[in-house]
């Protein structure tokens, strides 16, 4: 049995408000617990999106009543509202701003509207960039010009890690994340199909999109420049997802860990492929490295267990999420989480969620 | 009468080889002489673009047959000739990037194309960026992770000027040009029309686009940002422009220093709406700071003489460009140039060009 810290995912999309029908704060921290995660956090740009004193109480109120796993809040960047969230900053994760166009209420298009924001919010706190290709390296610009830290939410392409890596270099003061589905899906394709791609149509989409192999090559060449692994766990029911208009967005909680464990385990998307990861990655990516950069306080007597050995078949019908889907349906993985202890607690324990709603807490509070 | 220094365009189509219909070497010199130019550097997306050392003599071959006043050509980069146009850049002006996406032949999409440019391309010749917005920010990055100097292409929003602003006084080795029309025109619109709107439809085609009077009125409020004024003379027929896919483009060789010099002289487009521009302005701007830039070195005995009292409406009829019109059509200026003195000899008086064909010379040479 493998004993673990319990996991930090610094990219949850919980739903709610607005959405509960595609997850809630409960069924959001009971899969994180199921995953092996004890502490997540949750991105602005829910139905309303979480821009202000009174949206951010909104979010924290309904967290509050129902939230299985501790947590944090991020706040969103909005045209206007620049003062407003530097002054809620230690009340929440950090600030998150949407940087490229596909994002609603929290659009930012034109460069003059990130600089308030750059300004003004507090450089202890950090701003977390969705910002793709090019519109990355112009948030990098930005954290140099205004000498912050940024941290780059979900990396997926090789021109994006390798200018990072330049950055770091560099000296400027960029992290960055890397969503498990970037390192182990590439785009659908017509021409080649193989075990790590998924089949096209609407449960492919996602933000950014799968990228191609070369892309996800260069990611697990570029291992020592992640900083994290984040989910950006994004639940959308089936029905939603096999649509018309198919929103972007995979559910992730539950399938982080088993997927990385497989990887170091030299299974067939790990080593056999040239993927080098190691349990302490994990551990480095998971836990050490977001407390760090998120200035998270440490979960005492928190921890996991997990049976290496143990091999299964990812299902939707296993989880919590309430989406009920998995763009891993049927992988066969090895590692399950068997148990998780939250500050002194035993939280899950083969398979059943152990603590109530209201149990989590705010870890900015 | 007004005397200046002869005036450098750092940015100018001159369309051979390829599109001589449009203008030529001979053709758009005459063009420079007449607006007190004398010396151009011309941009390398002609048909063949210039990228290679055959291609790069193709170009220099005409030009060194044709031309009447003094002029370098630059490379442009494509997705694989970073060692080739590094190897030629003592033979160029510098080099040209370009990294947006509708040019052809020279489209850089991908960050890691860019990347061998900047370590390759010698830093003590100019890598020039048609570079618009994020991918501004993006090329500057560039900048500053490599620690070379960039020069950003015909600037036109207020993100962009505010932006290489921030980076000035950050210590990044950032420099700009604008051009005329971006400080005359501003998009058509259907709202409102005021005297310094063009029409819409394909006259009104530039890239960058013509922007907003926001946009227009940032670059006049941060004047002191811009290093360069440019042409970007780009000339297309008329039968071209007014064409069901008009190309994007003006010339403006021949408008540039009366349009600057009514601005001076307080014009109904000068200090009558704010916009403060002085002739030491107009001599920074137009000769010392992109000889600076670009190492150019000095031509002696060249001057311009200016007769700054006479006021005429512009006219595509009266000018040497071979395209045949001008989106300043009609415009009423005051400065006209009657005498440039290029290298000792009266090169263009009184309307009249007086030098020859190959009286230009190569100053990369």
């Amino acid at each position: 049995m493998l004993k673990l810290p319990g996991l930090i995912d610094p990219h949850v999309h919980v739903r709610e408000p607005g959405q509960t029908h595609k997850e809630d704060w409960d069924s959001v921290t009971q899969a994180a617990l199921a995953g092996g995660v004890t502490m997540i956090l949750a991105m602005p740009n829910t139905k309303p999106p979480i821009f202000d004193k009174a949206t951010l109480n909104l979010a924290l109120d309904a967290a509050k009543q129902k939230a299985r796993c501790d947590y944090a809040q991020f706040l969103g960047a909005g045209p206007d509202n620049a003062d407003k969230v530097a002054a809620l900053a230690n009340k929440a994760a950090g600030l998150k701003m949407y940087l490229d166009s596909t994002f609603g209420e929290l659009r930012l298009d034109d460069m003059t509207l990130w600089m308030p924001h750059f300004e003004k919010f507090p450089k202890d706190f950090p701003i977390v960039l969705h910002s793709e290709s090019r519109t990355m390296a112009a948030g990098i610009l930005f954290a140099a010009i205004y000498d912050r830290p940024v941290h780059i939410a979900h990396v997926s392409l090789k021109e994006e890690i390798l200018l990072i890596k330049a950055a770091k270099e560099k000296g400027i003061k960029v992290t960055c994340e890397v969503c498990p589905h970037h390192l182990f899906l590439t785009k659908p394709s017509r021409a080649e199909r193989s075990g790590s791609e998924v089949e096209a149509g609407g449960r492919a989409e996602v933000r950014p999109r799968l990228a191609t192999k070369e892309d996800v090559d260069a990611l697990w060449q570029n291992m020592d420049v992640i900083d994290c692994f984040a989910t950006d766990h994004a639940p959308h029911t089936l029905k939603e997802k096999d649509s018309e208009n198919p929103p972007p967005g995979f559910p992730g909680l539950e399938t982080l860990l088993p997927l990385l464990l497989t990887a170091v385990d030299d299974g067939p998307f790990g080593a056999a492929q040239g993927r080098l990861l190691t349990i302490d990655d994990v551990i480095q990516k998971s836990v050490i490295n977001p407390r760090k950069i998120f200035k998270l306080p440490e979960q005492p007597e928190t921890w996991i267990e997990v049976d290496e050995a143990a091999e299964y078949e990812i299902k939707a019908a296993d989880q919590f999420t309430r989406c009920g889907w998995t763009p891993f349906e049927g992988w066969k993985v090895k590692g399950k989480v068997r148990k998780v202890v939250l500050r002194g607690k035993t939280a899950f324990e083969d398979g059943k969620i152990l603590v109530k709603q209201g149990y989590g807490r705010n870890v900015r509070q």
